[in-house]
């Protein structure tokens, strides 16, 4: 099994490391047979090549069987036009794999509860899976200037929403039935199309689950105040990238969230869900726990 | 001096009634003259003529020295298209007031934080000032359908985020003296131009300011672990939107938050940042502090 490593940035480099030797563990102690290869991304890859994504990486992506990423960015290339950014890199690779469903799972644990800011009697025993769709939207739109104007193209397809609410109602059926589509339907017209597609693809294939739909600002509120009601939570790319940062705070750090991209076929994305935290890279203090979980 | 009711719908009227007799007794005890008119706007419109936003409405809203507004939408509407429903209503209105700046005071109250999901002592003395941009961006973009897909365009010149981050650093100037900007510089164009604009009007004009830059994944998890730090917070449509929901709950509940909207000159629009709460209207029992709040 060729597994692609791309450490990245910033505390990036530090958690693959710890990842890997839970894997090399592993590996051996069941006969698994992994192979390595390291790749560049990021802000390391600007450093080394001038581009946050060179193609060797990409190729490399494309033959393995699974790709785990650290972490990229950091503010040394914070200068750098938009598409000369690390996280440009990221976005390509996402782009480049067609993982088009980030599943972060939210699960608060009994052990790290006490450090979330929001009370025990809340938080614990919230078991949430979001499904960010995160090959579309603000994203991979148009974007540019005009004059002294900027702008920022967010676009769905049909096709591109199916996808990603089938997988996520796959995933409410085997556990534990509810589905949540956040959006904005009261302003936005992709918003409303997510709405249409949703409720079709539900009313026709999944006549058992439970679909709530929730506004975005409402959502933020709920998250909070009855976390334990969620089940599974489908949403376009950058509501899941707010809504997924918020609700890790449930469980008391960010450090402890794994990720996985999948798209329909191909290597899968294993990445934790933290940055690459620069204020504490290079110190050996990073929570490898995201890493390993998304290794798990 | 002429206040427009604008009652809308679900618990609008009720907080909107509750309101005026605090107005009411205030004119009184202070020698104030008002005259009042009232308006239909949003579903109660749409009911009454057929559309979310009757030119009388705006006619009066654009004659008025204030508009007070209760709240709009409801599930009987939510089958109408976009641009017919009641929120298109408070859009329309928005936009022809030239109401940019929208300010969310979001002060934590002893009285209250118990019923906060966030502990005691995370919250408390917790006193934000949002500064949310209100007609520009994804709200106000181009948007429509295209085959199968939908798409939403988010836009914002220059001029659009100088005047609301003047107001914001002017705001912060009065108070505490620290600014925070949330965007999403990583992925989006329109954020690299809020931020390029606000750190060059920053330096320039505001040198005393303390400016801090937070994406605004980031920023939904710091509002909750360090609301304290922050002073005034200002940001684009959308994120003000969401940001502003979430930060509610540090208060206990978003029943006590008020918000006034203000443009260059004309007539300001005060409204409680709740919504319109269909499952409790009628029943009077709807928490009106966010109303008084914001006439004060
Ligand atoms: C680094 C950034 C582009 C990325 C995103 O916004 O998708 C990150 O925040 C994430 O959630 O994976
Ligand atoms: C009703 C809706 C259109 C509105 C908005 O999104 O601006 C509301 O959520 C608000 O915050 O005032």
């Amino acid at each position: 099994h060729r597994i692609l490593l791309l450490p990245g940035d910033g505390i990036g480099p530090e958690v693959v490391e710890a990842g890997c030797h839970v894997l090399d563990h592993l590996a051996t102690a069941t006969n698994f047979d992994i192979s390595y290869e390291t790749g560049l991304i990021g802000g390391a890859a600007i450093d080394a090549t001038g581009v946050p994504m060179p193609a060797q990486t990409l190729e490399a992506a494309r033959r393995a069987d699974a790709v785990l990423l650290g972490a990229v960015g950091g503010p040394q290339w914070h200068g750098l036009p938009g598409d000369k950014r690390p996280e440009a890199g990221l976005l390509a690779l996402r782009a480049a794999l067609g993982v088009f469903a980030n599943l972060r799972p939210i699960r608060v644990r009994p052990q790290a509860v006490e450090q979330s800011p929001i009370k025990r009697e809340i938080a614990e025993g919230s078991d949430i899976l979001f499904v960010r769709e995160l090959t579309g939207g603000l994203y991979f739109g148009d974007k540019g200037t005009e004059g002294d104007a900027a702008y920022d193209v967010c676009r769905y397809s049909r096709t591109e929403i199916e996808r990603v609410v089938r997988l996520a109602a796959d995933a409410a059926s085997s556990r534990r039935g509810r589905l949540t589509l956040v959006d904005k339907a009261n302003v936005m017209e992709t918003s409303r199309l997510w709405r249409a597609v949703t409720e079709e693809i539900i009313a026709q294939h999944y006549k058992n689950l439970d679909l709530e739909i929730l506004l975005v600002d409402a959502a933020t509120m709920h998250l909070l105040t009855r976390p334990r009601d969620f089940d599974v939570i489908v949403t376009e790319n950058l509501f899941g990238d707010i809504l997924t940062d918020e609700a890790s705070v449930l469980t008391g750090s960010i450090g402890l969230i794994p990720s996985a991209s999948l798209g329909a076929t191909g290597a899968g994305l294993y990445e934790p869900v933290h940055g690459s935290a620069p204020d504490i890279a290079g110190q050996g203090k990073a929570n490898p726990i995201g890493m390993i979980e998304s290794i798990a």
